[in-house]
């Protein structure tokens, strides 16, 4: 007999969780409490439940739930069987719903019957789903037609022996990730990535920080959603580990900060906003969250942010990732020297940099010029990635997916530095940075700096056309309303060259050009839309 | 261009731990002291030396070396340029050693000087070696002829701009085992296997027991030597995380006591007696070691070595793997409700168990019908096991792999009980065990039993065969001097039926013939040779 060829399987991850911690709690908001096993009886359950109508390996299988239990079970029970979980983000337009689904060619749509509304609008249009399915915490018959319920098919299901064996290579997740141009685009990771993030995750997530490693006793709570790249991944590494795991549901400050303070998380991930909002709530009701260890990602973390959540107790720190990269990539642990050497305050401005690679990532930041930047914390490049865990591709886009691994490593879009220490600060979206002269100019570093004068209200700089250096920097001024008739061009120029002075900024970042106007156009998210700006402004 | 397919490789871990901590210190003896991009310099000067030296991808080069720092970069240097590192157990038989470097295929030795006069006597015996290199921290020229020393070749070597790109599969390691009957086999390792067999010991081996999570700041030392099974695989796992690293040359039990009070190790590994040896040195100094965790392995970790090691503060921890299993597959951490309700001394009981399965383990304990034992740390079968990190067999030996993968699950050969909690004892070795009636009997509890006597001074179980039961028990018995006249066989019958009466064994397990003997053979390691008695014996 030929020796086991073990793959590297998601099922293995959850069968180590249940064996180490069988009684370990899993709750879903105040209404549901359970343990690992019943969890992986019912994973059981699903993945019977799912075969018998008709899911096979290969399949897609939509999913539209806030945070759940039942969302968890899905992470294992639909990968499990070989079929595909494509993570639906329900704030997607209509039309870029009905867009992913087709293009996706989702079989089965399981979603939760807050989305019902949605699902009936979407129906007539998803002609190839042939099976939906609601979750609903009420005994009531739905409102909508459905072919099943998944408390039900889970009842009458004859639950799975153990999960089959598969290739690590079989595609595990789908999910898609939206531009300000083009359409959606798809990415997909396979079992074999999975557990490699997860394992990797393992060795960076728990010494995080100045805080102490983490341990077998954390309780863990995901604030970013999971229909969000497999909510970084912590899902996985939480069940590993067999930790205690809380899902919040539909995110409600007044059910966070409530679930915060019964059932005590230890760890948690969101983007900026999120934090911003909990630390809000817990504010207003003048609570300490001394416990609660927070990794942000998705936007810059700011020293403000980090500050007034060090007022609360929260300890958090920075961390990166894509949708195109499973998505971690860094996360902003201090090295030992930095915790026993540096004081507080410069400890913190490392806290809440891009951070530093994860085990099994390779990240080069590449200038203008083709090479490496310099470790100097203030040469710029683009950041691009080689790991187990990128996407191979967008999904069925060979065009967008040879643009994406040009030259072998995959391009981020992320303009960013390196400092003497390795650790990576991103400074701007590569569309975004003008390329003048052969040499980058950062539009978000102009703008905060124009910025901090005292007459202007808000400021956007874009790249124009030039003859001479390819492009040159346009400032887009919004002044506030008494300093409109005393701030000219000059005024600003001057207010720059004082950063010039102090080896901020080079000489030549220096826009030539101001305009003044009234506002500044946004995105539907709330960014100011550059491209717009580009679209106005951009002709010489 | 396609995503880039990353492979799992050794020089993955390697380019993180260096660019975590670059002035992290690696120490050997009290002789050198230098840094991880020193280490990493070095490594790229050896692969370069060595491809120099005519090594090629897959070429063997064998290694007979005490743990050194220079061992640590030929873990990484030479399978790093794709060639293999046979790592020799200098304890071998001269016949031992010429057959598994003819075996092996070794193309290049590297030894160190101590080894010179071994090397001598084999060197005629060797006539596929082309290259033999010298390791010594002397100056003076060596005193056997050779084709170089190895820091010479470093020192005008060009180092590699970087270790190549490699098939994950590729073989990375090599090494022998050696039975008590039949030729010595090889087991092999490849790149993925080492990497995911370090990822998950990240994983288990920082929460070691109730003696809190270890983190980036721990002091490895080895006490396991480097020759056998990659030292636990645990320089890997160290190199990855940027710890500091203590190299303690050839096994002294001053210079070790000397470096765990200089150096501080935080963290070792060891076989029991290895342990026994540093108490022993430790107590005559009246040294205490509060901060130091060990992990054993390779035999039974007894309580009473464990209650010892606790009066010095020594934090043990059984563990478990195999030469065929790379070779971590179990450790003893404590669940934490165990640390939080078990007395100390119950916790104690658990520490000492060959322990709970690592992450990517997956470990049965099949009994004599075929079956999965029952969990209930009385009932016993062999462990059988599939992980990531197995030998795909026997090297150039088909006939011995077909066994060892009887039915596609390793076979350890090793027999043992699971407890209700899933933790594993293992009782007795497969051979040794009498196949009675279906039922095994454990040799090794009889022993323990009889040994209970007051009268009995050693005693040996061995299965005879029975036409009836196919095997019955014969009880070997050295008594005590001064009993030598009042003890039959009625004596030890009546004996085993009081622990038959407590349940503790099966009345079928009392042995029905008794043997008074003078002395019981041994082995050349001190074992009892039950092959011996089996032979003289064994005839009904």
């Amino acid at each position: 007999m030929a020796a086991y060829d073990y793959q590297l399987l998601l099922k293995h991850l959850l069968e180590h969780g249940i064996s180490w911690a069988p009684a370990q709690e899993i709750v879903f908001r105040d209404q549901i409490r359970y343990t690992y096993s019943d969890m992986y009886c019912r994973v059981l359950e699903l993945a019977s439940a799912l075969q018998h109508q008709g899911v096979k390996v290969g399949s897609k299988v939509g999913v539209i739930e806030w945070d759940s239990h039942r969302y968890l079970e899905m992470y294992f029970g639909i990968p499990g069987i070989g079929a595909v979980l494509h993570t639906i983000n329900p704030r997607l337009s209509l039309e870029n719903l009905i867009y992913t689904m087709t293009h996706a060619e989702d079989e089965v749509l399981i979603f939760h019957e807050d989305f019902s509304p949605l699902v009936e609008q979407l129906r007539a249009r998803l002609p190839f789903v042939r099976k939906f399915i609601l979750i609903t915490d009420r005994k009531e018959a739905p409102a909508i037609e459905v072919d099943g319920e998944y408390e039900e098919i889970l009842a009458v299901a004859s639950p799975l022996d153990e999960l089959p064996d598969l290739d690590e290579r079989s595609q595990a997740t789908l999910s898609y990730t939206t531009g300000t141009t083009g359409k959606p685009k798809g990415v997909f990771f396979s079992h074999r990535q999975l557990v490699l993030h997860t394992l990797s995750g393992w060795g960076s997530l728990p010494p995080i920080s100045n805080y102490g490693p983490m341990d077998k006793r954390e309780v863990y709570m995901p604030l970013t959603p999971m229909y969000h790249v497999h909510a970084w991944g912590v899902p996985y590494w939480a069940t590993l580990s067999g930790l205690k795991q809380v899902y919040p549901g539909k995110y409600e400050p007044e059910m966070l900060v409530r679930l915060i303070m019964d059932e005590k998380p230890t760890f948690s991930h969101c983007v900026p906003s999120i934090l911003q909002m909990v630390i809000n709530a817990a504010d207003a009701k003048g609570l300490e969250l001394e416990n609660w260890r927070v990794v942000t990602g998705g936007a810059r973390l700011t020293k403000g942010l980090a500050l007034e959540a060090r007022k609360l107790g929260i300890k958090v720190t920075g961390g990166y990732g894509l949708s195109e990269s499973c998505p971690l990539l860094t996360i902003a642990n201090l090295k030992p020297f930095m915790e026993e050497e540096w004081e507080e305050d410069r400890q913190l401005d490392w806290k809440v940099k891009t951070g530093f690679v994860m085990p099994l990532v390779k990240i080069r930041v590449v200038g203008p010029d083709g090479r490496d930047v310099t470790c100097d914390g203030i040469e710029t490049g683009e950041i691009v990635v080689r790991s187990p865990w990128l996407t191979p591709g967008y999904y069925k886009d060979p065009e967008r997916t040879e643009e994406l691994w040009a030259g072998g490593w995959m391009h981020t879009g992320d303009v960013a530095n390196v400092d003497e220490h390795g650790y990576i600060q991103i400074v701007d979206r590569i569309k975004d940075v003008i390329k003048s002269g052969g040499e980058w100019i950062v539009s978000l570093e102009l703008e905060n700096l124009l910025s901090l004068h005292d007459d202007v209200q808000e400021a956007a700089v874009i790249g124009v056309p030039d003859e001479t250096w390819d492009e040159r920097p346009l400032a887009l001024i919004v002044l506030r309303e008494q300093a409109k008739h005393r701030v000219t061009s000059a005024t600003l120029r001057e207010h720059l060259q004082k950063y010039v002075a102090d080896g901020v900024i080079a000489s030549w970042a220096v826009p030539d050009n101001y305009a003044f106007v009234g506002a500044l156009p946004r995105t539907s998210v709330g960014k100011i839309d550059k491209n717009a700006l580009r679209q106005k402004h951009g002709s010489p």
